[in-house]
């Protein structure tokens, strides 16, 4: 009998608690979840540190930690650069099929129900408190932000030396840290 | 201690029998191996078949039913349309970290070796017999081709009418199928 | 005997009373006009609400009903990404020929005017009202825009939806809308 | 009352009577029609001689000799380099919107029917006679073809020496014309 | 015997005294230069205003007044659109082969130093005084700039207009010009 | 005053004595050469084995042994993958202002002429030997080329082991070479 299937999307800048959590209960939802890895070309940058391989690897730890390869496949869909007309057929040609997207994304939302395809909201687990862009600033500032993220997540960065990096790319002294 | 891993190319339109028996021994020698889905963005063609997204779930099941989700990680890597000198960043930017690369192409293992990776052949089991292009040829001829594939590769294909496809992307009559 | 042809450039996101006018002025110049669509490959945001499609047709059913059709060619020129120096060509690539253009961008004028073309200013007609940006805003906010539009662009707007996507990309609540 | 439409694809290069025939045929089945000119970033070779621009003026200078610029919307779609599983959702954002399809291309048929839009095929009117690829030829070689294409086609080509380019192009003698 | 050779990048938009000095200090520490001009596609922006054949040829004017034509090589690399990753790969492919990179931009240290290539800084010669986005507003505000930058550039820059260039593309009246 | 410029296009993979002669002759006719890469982006294959880096450093080279560095510029255009309209706009882009182009390919001849540049050709020197496509013919054969290239150019391909990527990217056997 055929799978009911889930597409989880997101940038996963880096893996984090909250994103952990979505995908368990969107597993509560669903027998199976792709979980595709958004504006994958992107790296290097404060808001996107990590290359697609990277993402890859910090995932695929914490899915084989979790016992969940064998219900979740990982895929991964360049950002469009604006040109939005073709992303939802990009996600349909990147990914296995599925039956529904769960994603709070009002762009994302649009585009897939503009292909008539089910769009499910996901709800928040401590929104303050589990953020990629929080966790980027801690990371730059040197505060703690090995809690926010699961265990094999927070040691792949540190060997991959991504802290070391995000610092870097930041440029300037991080005391003083202002993202805008 | 750190894994010992292998990186695996091919197109894999699709992946058959040989390409799993090379898995089986490239495992024989790394502990993980990435495989890496080449020439990501094509399909719809005699050649390129099947979207990437299709390749990953075929695989998938492949690697599922083999309970080698643990030790082997699926990735992507687009072609890069003639600009050779990038492909090997791509590829490094795409894919988890590794270390040696298994493959007989001659342009691959050249662009690898100059960037001073480390590249291994792969041994050929009866290649005469499993080979991607003929497999293709058999579906658009209406020929035999299940037993040329893993039982998951070809239940896939028949579910997404990928015979279909094949065949009437050709065009023709395909009795008198001709590639050249 | 060859006729006098302008070209007319402009994003129409979306086509207003303002192009409307300046159309015919430019008429009241030119034998013809050729009216390019540009940023062509843009849509679904708050600055480039409308597909190119979506673009070509609110026009033609306004030059339709103008009965302008046997006057006016409707073509679409793509976003350069910020390489201008081949934006012309591609300009010159995607339009019948001209003998000037109108346009009041100094990036545009200055443009054609390195590649020897001729460029004209048009004059604005009630400005302060009939800009494409404040009848998006207005959108968003619920304001009342029809007025700001020829009845063939209010119609089609309402038809595709194109006011509720413009305020489901916008995402917040509307009531407090900032465009900056 | 919303008009039946029907979508008309192909590269015209250049349009000629078969095109014309089509055109009617398919008005005769449809209240209006979107001609998409496809491949359309391409010009310039033996195969795409004639930009986009030139393409759109000479369709449009039938469709006004004819009287069909009230039922005739003209729009372009790039050829998408191979990948073509986006090239659906590029003529979705290029054109009007429309309810049918009329090709007789094998690639773009699949492609259409993946994404739940009718094809539907187009009758052949002396198809050996009118073939641009024999129009080509003939301009080549130098041999009379003002008979297989409109007078305002005839007369378009000529007047930006079409024909010239065509022979610039191929290069070499022409009187030995081979196109493989 | 094979030569030392430093790589200085920069956008040089436009080549000026700070740069000169730089180059001098390098030629101090290695034997041969490569220059590769940075983010070579962008042209007419107020940020990029120049073409890169327009910088190639004020550097290489400076150069040949320098006498160093036999010493330094000019070369070109694009900006990749935040795919940062295969940047360092387009430098590689770009520009001779070099030995170590002088730069002190984050981003570029940080990139070049994953690809294990020595990465310098260089010392700042009255930087207050010499940089590039200061010498672009003295033009669009219209205040002396001519001792900034070496006098065949300044000539140069006269010769194409470029000093008109930029205050068009800046639009709007230049005693009142604010950069953000 | 102002000096006379030609623009000598080419791929030259590699550089060779006919393209030197050529060289030398335009320098007869102009003060000043501006040598323009073309292909820029292609390397690593039988048609176009050398990076733009690697181009640029054997002309160079070359130049630099003839003392003709004071009056030839180096520059590279890519190539625009079938997009000839905007070709010519990329070589004015990329290069640095000039009053003739030489060449002998038909498009090349073709694309300029419509932008109403000269063209002008260039007399061949013993073509039947002078030609890149045997020399890259003979480097995979084995067979001996030395006196075919400028002596800088042999030296240079040998020390980045040229001759070798050109027959490892041919693959097969080199005694029964067969390019077509």
């Amino acid at each position: 009998m055929r799978k009911n299937r889930g597409l989880f999307i997101g940038r996963f800048q880096p893996f984090h608690i909250g994103h952990l959590r979505a995908l368990k209960w969107i597993l509560s939802q669903e027998d199976e979840v792709i979980i595709a890895i958004g504006s994958s070309q992107f790296s290097h940058t404060i808001r996107n540190p990590f290359t697609v391989g990277e993402r890859i690897e910090m995932i695929w730890r914490v899915l084989k930690e979790e016992k969940l390869l064998d219900k979740v496949i990982i895929t991964s869909v360049p950002d469009t650069n604006g040109v939005h007309s073709i992303w939802v057929s990009m996600v349909l040609a990147t990914c296995p099929s599925f039956d529904r997207v769960y994603t709070n994304d009002p762009l994302s939302r649009r585009l897939f129900r503009e292909y008539n395809i089910i769009v499910k909201k996901i709800p928040f687990f401590e929104r303050e408190k589990f953020t990629a862009t929080l966790i980027r600033e801690k990371i730059i500032r040197g505060e703690k932000w090995q809690h926010l993220v699961p265990k094999q997540v927070y040691e792949y960065i540190l060997e991959i030396n991504g802290d070391e990096r995000l610092r870097e790319l930041y440029g300037k002294k991080y005391d003083n840290y202002n993202p805008h």
